[in-house]
């Protein structure tokens, strides 16, 4: 199970109530955070989702709304007793800026955190469950995206044909690995027959903040679901490529030429009060648009 | 006019829709801010407080439930195009932190920021309007309270009696500073005859985080109204002792000691779910003691 859900979908400063990046993507029992605005530790208590689920923190880059609220929930986590550790992903400085705060504050912290610096693309995490990847984008400071992938899962026993075989316990999990099962009278049975495809393994892509760039299509091609950026609507098109940001429908192009089955909007601008126009604008493009609505889950299928 | 208005008056972890530290101090036209916890800039916001006035942030200490919204509001200072020069007070590396923020996110600022790093007790502020001190508060880090203490205003003219005696105009403001005046055939007239007092200049400290200390008494003494923090109800005072913070009584004590006029009560610890014991418990000490309730505006009487 893959699912995202959105904790603030707004750039820069806060506005309209809404709030900086943050997002949570969650995988079977591990939730992971991506980027980390102000005031995220109280969207997170706001929505009800639960701190000490929090294994990873992926930072896509050091301007303040992707970032700024990071202290803050680790110091809260050490103050109400984290005891798991922490992995903090991002580029440097982040670990030098988060270690001085925690020491002038002369706090004892309760848990261990582990940071990785980002300096380049590639795997950042790779378990039984996923792979992370991180990718550049294109902005006006050293910026990430991320990938998550998850893997296969095992194939699903046909327990009914199973048993009339006769395949003993001890080989299911060879079967659910894809192995053929050969019978004591060495009559080999296709593993076809003996198990179903499990459900397709699913993917999001965060594209972090960027300019309309196609170097980011090989990292997302393909994928079921991606967020990419609309911090303007397409007449600021000239505004976009100048701040390193992109519109709607730069962001629903991406989304057309990696062939991916959905995009999710955000990091809207603070002069858009309503955002309908957004959705409007990418559909054009790519129909399967949406905007990134704080407090929703948005689950991978 | 002197008046205080409460941002945030919870401890260290966010809890129960109540915010980490943070005051806004008017004194006339001009506001001052107290301690910037996380969120402080969408507390403003919400209070509808305008960012435009605010002309000097004082910094107790570097806990962050006291600082990490700094950043934050000094960024978002920039993105909104302030012009006007800004004032930060705050211990050692309070600059340092905020500036290496600033040139990791490479941005241009679009005002100046001078840092004022505080090494000892003493005068912060003094203009025609008020002095400002800081004071060293008994915290576990370097920490300090600040006091704001208007300046006596202008004595009020009696207009009627001025007219009378054809006071020329250009004499006005000496018959404000205090003087006589001396009527061309040199009778004197006392000042007290031709003016009356001003109101007189109001006062208010902000006595930080800090366990019960005597040693503040002479900061705030005869003051009209002191913040002094109640992160527990008195059946913690061992509690508050051990990690540097004040009870109730103990808060109360110390108001009544100093012979304040008013006490409010703030930096509640988030095992608080509802408050009403808080001021049960300071007025069986010092009657006229306060929730600081975040929103609120409290006048200065």
């Amino acid at each position: 199970m893959l699912a995202v859900t959105i904790l603030g979908n707004n750039s820069a400063v806060p506005a309209f109530d809404r709030h900086p990046t943050s997002q949570i993507v969650s995988l079977n029992n591990d939730n992971f955070m991506v980027d980390c605005g102000e005031g995220t530790q109280i969207q997170l208590i706001n929505y009800k989702i639960r701190r000490s689920k929090i294994s990873r923190i992926f930072i896509s880059h050091l301007h303040g709304d992707h970032y700024f609220g990071l202290i803050g929930l680790i110091n809260s986590f050490s103050l109400l007793g984290r005891k798991q550790d922490l992995h903090v992903y991002g580029p440097a400085p982040l670990q030098q800026l988060i270690e001085l705060q925690l020491k002038v504050a002369d706090n004892h912290m309760s848990f261990d955190i582990h940071f990785h610096t980002i300096r380049n693309e590639g795997i950042l995490v790779d378990d039984e469950q996923c792979t992370v990847k991180c990718f550049r984008t294109n902005h006006r400071i050293e910026c990430y995206g991320f990938s998550f992938a998850e893997k296969p899962a095992p194939r699903k026993l046909l327990i009914d044909k199973v048993q009339a075989l006769q395949v003993p316990h001890s080989f299911y999990a060879s079967l659910k690995a894809g192995k053929d099962y050969i019978t004591p009278d060495n009559t080999v049975i296709p593993n076809a027959v003996l198990t179903a495809d499990p459900p397709a393994p699913k993917s999001y892509a965060f594209c972090a903040d960027t300019k309309y760039d196609e170097s980011l299509l090989p990292h997302i091609a393909g994928f079921d679901m991606i967020y990419h950026e609309t911090t303007y609507l397409d007449h600021l098109r000239d505004l976009a490529q100048f701040r390193f940001h992109s519109t709607t429908r730069q962001a629903a192009t991406i989304a057309q030429k990696a062939g991916v089955k959905k995009l999710l909007m955000g990091h809207f601008s603070s002069k858009y009060d309503t955002l309908d126009e957004f959705e409007t604008e990418a559909r054009e493009v790519f129909p399967n648009s949406h905007l990134a609505l704080e407090g929703v889950c948005y689950r991978v299928l």
